[in-house]
């Protein structure tokens, strides 16, 4: 409803400029047109969105998208010159039909769904789509879209996290590999909604308000060739008072600490130093241009300590390359020596960000050797996520003027679970799901504390008996066009730090075997008896029988 | 220079609510203000845009994003709302820098580059840029996000044509895997300038003027139970005239072709006949719903044959399951055998398009097993690029007030060949590259029909004379800011259809050994004596030497 949020907020799609209604697959409109001609367009559809397997080997994915699904739905309408290009594309057709089409909208449209951050399962629709055949048909693309990305990358964020371990950070630094600004921006947003800490995408950060970190590269280390480019000496104590010569205590701290035998580079130094009169309380040094354990580290420490005594604090460092586990040991030993030489805590809350081509499997390689690493900073795979590239989300007629469709395919795993469907999760006495239970909208819902026959899709006699201690209903209603262009919208559009946390808390409220990173337990995704009855009949009709001879 | 287009176009980037100057990393306006306070935005640097290992384990790649490139140069300017994110991003930062930064564009800014489409290699600068330190820096991330993609996405593109060989049409249906709304259209483009011959995107379509394809899905055929739901039995014939009862002329032909045996599904029969009432000049049926020999083949030559009567064309068949080989093959079979029995050669002409999860392999093998196939429709795996999900090109700093700079790195393979430097193609007697030469830019240029030196980049004793009959200067001036805003784009932005013939030509112009699909030779990009000498002794000065006692 509209006391979400005030009425002056723009609820149009984030990238307006190209999710429009022509964002879809040309065979959507000639399939509409055809309707159009058949007289069919008015005929009621319900389609579901789903997958039918969990990405990266895993047992869960996470349902995102729906705000831009909502937006998407409350913008629909074809504008003036999309009407003129589909004139063009379709110079046979009836003109009438483009005078139609160019009055169409989602007004008696009914869309039911996971809410945004939802924990979701094979096979079970994320969304309900209802509503007069001449548009439903006309979404599926478009939905697809934006929902399959958005799931596909919160899922591996939320992956990564958990192969991090508890006590770690991870950012997104994702940007220059991503597909195209929008596939970038699109991975920051989802990044952090599947628990990233932050991004290193300043218009991501702009857009949706997350934290955006960073601090510089070896473009910046290299691009001094010694401390004579340093342009000043000088820096400020952060109590104010005179400038003190920087260069000379930098140097003084490295000469103590590591005396005549220091092989560190002074381009390198330089470029610390300056960074450091820029930044006095935010140097977090990329220490792997050079050498990271002869120069980097020492470097960075000198800078550090010189900074402790005008009374600023280092932050830590990046390792970019090299054996990252062994290296951030090393460089924490390098930590604790200088503090034990002060005598002073200046490193105890350094940080030690690592980012150099890491995925969920090099994660828990680094958890099982041990590592001193607060920080992941993940790119590439993250944002391309290299080990599935697609999550599969598919578009399903499974109702036309309320009689059930279901697609007979060669594998039992492709059938489509036919009808207006609901959806409940049972939740056992630990606070875990249990199972989630398919059944018809018209079937009473799951009681809690009463006994319940929940039944596998389509192994017959896999079957069990859930008395569940709280039931949730997970598809809702969340857009009616009905109610009119500025009320369609009826569900909250959270802001992105309020999906992260209902994500933190959809993860764990599930047993940790189901979400865990290696061989994860399935969970179960279960029908109602009728609707396993209903189904296997419909089934038997609709299948041919071979005659053989 | 601005005739070549007219006054009033549009140059900023086609994306252009993403595409800003935030879409950057963090880092990027950290090191700028670190410059910037370190008095260095003045400084003159070099950068270098490449990449080091050709995508999909071949041996080369197609340069694409120039023009979204030169439009983002051409636009670039921090809006004041940027300016006051930015400003939340960094309290602590002299409001002088914003003040800076907020009049801070291109104008000195050079670009040198490949044309967009043509075929480049590993460690050959793609683009070079020039200008001050402070703005140079801040188009890393930008740059490479609008290169890597439409790179990646355009090489895999021509791959998959060359595996699909030279008689099939390719074309893209990736918009619903694809990564974001603007990594499918990205997508599109992308691929059309690789050498597909259209999209199912409509949204690209009409951005770039694509041809856009698409007939009907499995939900159109689903959403018929039956014959009984067709609103209408009737179809005009194309000479004009009366309509005629087309559904039982199409029931005619069936019951002749296929007599009583006939198990052909009436429900799919009811969609092609709605479609064909709709498109009656367009009907490529989707055959696989029910099965494909037995229901889906035969149901279209019915409803091809009633068409014919009627003075129409069919155009053919998809096949979006099963044994793509297999099944191509018999329904060619199929219709040569309607084609005997009626006497006319209704289906001679029909397409097969063939469109379930194909990649650079599938089509390979399809190729190896023969087939009937006409068209591939080609999605995931396309737009997604699994076979390797990103390019990984980079931008080094390669000179600093003239000084040029070397990045060193545990591998070889990883140095950056430093200084400003020209390439140049050395093409033989038939008209094929023979080699590709990076020298510094103040050399003089190889000269056809006289011997140059070409050297390995690393390996000392890796030489070969070579002696061109044509020399072609591949990095040219395409930007220069010093020319104002109104003339800063040296060079035409051609429409895609003219990159796409140019991307054609560059392919023909390699030895096909050097593109084919598997095992291709590597395509040697060398240097020239001086920069062999020049790098190696800069390499020396900046190593260390370790002291080992």
């Amino acid at each position: 409803m509209s006391d979400f949020r005030t009425t002056d907020d723009d609820l149009s799609p984030t990238n307006a400029k190209l999710v429009t209604p022509l964002l879809t697959d040309m065979y959507q409109i000639s399939m509409t047109y055809a309707h159009w001609k058949g007289g069919r367009v008015n005929d009621h559809a319900v389609f579901d969105l789903f997958f039918r397997k969990c990405p990266f080997k895993g047992e869960f994915a996470l349902f995102c998208g729906l705000e831009e699904v909502l937006r998407f739905c409350h913008s629909f309408r074809f504008s003036e010159s999309d009407i003129v290009y589909l004139k063009k594309l379709m110079p046979a057709a009836d003109p009438e039909f483009f005078v139609w089409l160019s009055q169409l909208t989602c007004s008696e449209v009914k869309l039911y769904s996971h809410r945004e951050g939802s924990i979701v399962f094979p096979r079970e629709p994320l969304i309900r789509v209802e509503g007069p055949l001449g548009i439903t048909q006309l979404l599926e693309t478009t939905l697809l879209t934006l929902v399959n990305f958005p799931s596909l990358i919160a899922t591996n964020a939320a992956r990564m996290r958990i192969a991090a371990g508890p006590k770690a950070e991870c950012l997104e630094f994702g940007l220059r590999r991503a597909q195209g600004p929008d596939g970038g921006i699109s991975a920051s947003r989802y990044a952090i909604m599947g628990g990233f800490h932050g991004t290193s995408n300043v218009a991501a950060g702009s857009l949706f308000g997350m934290d955006v970190k960073g601090t510089h590269a070896h473009a910046y280390v290299m691009s001094y060739t010694g401390l004579k480019d340093l342009r000043t000496r000088r820096l400020q104590p952060a109590g104010g008072g005179e400038k003190v010569d920087f260069v000379a205590l930098v140097l003084s701290k490295r000469s103590q600490l590591y005396g005549g035998h220091c092989t560190s580079s002074d381009s390198e130094m330089a470029a610390f130093i300056s960074f450091a009169q820029a930044f006095p309380d935010g140097v977090l040094a990329l220490v792997d241009t050079y050498d990271t354990l002869k120069s980097g580290v020492p470097n960075f420490i000198s800078v550090g300590l010189a900074l402790h005594d005008l009374g600023y604090k280092p932050r830590g460092i990046r390792l970019d390359s090299g054996d990252l586990a062994y290296l951030s040991r090393e460089a924490r030993k390098l930590f604790h020596e200088a503090d034990a030489a002060t005598g002073k805590p200046v490193f105890r809350d350094c940080k030690i960000v690592a980012s150099n081509d890491l995925d969920e499997d090099t994660l828990l390689g680094l958890a099982v050797e041990g590592h001193e690493i607060d920080v992941f900073g993940i790119g590439t795979n993250l944002v391309t996520c290299l080990k599935q590239p697609a999550l599969g989300c598919v578009f399903k007629l499974v109702e036309i003027n309320a009689q059930a469709r279901i697609k007979l395919s060669e594998g039992v795993e492709k059938v489509v679970i036919p009808g207006r469907k609901a959806i409940y999760r049972l939740v056992g006495t630990e606070g875990h799901a249990l199972f989630d239970i398919i059944q018809g909208v018209d079937e009473p819902a799951p009681v809690q504390g009463e006994r319940i026959l929940c039944r596998h899709p389509f192994a017959e006699s896999k079957r069990a008996i859930v008395t569940p201690s709280r039931v949730e209903c997970l598809l809702n209603l969340v857009f009616d066009g009905s109610l009119g262009h500025d009320h369609d919208i009826v569900v909250p559009l959270p802001p992105l730090q309020e999906i992260r946390s209902y994500v933190e808390a959809q993860i764990k409220s599930m047993r940790s075997d189901h979400v865990r990173s290696t061989s994860a337990t399935q969970y179960k995704v279960a029908v109602s008896n009728n609707l396993y009855t209903f189904m296997h009949q419909l089934w038997l009709e609709n299948a041919p029988i071979s005659e053989i001879s």
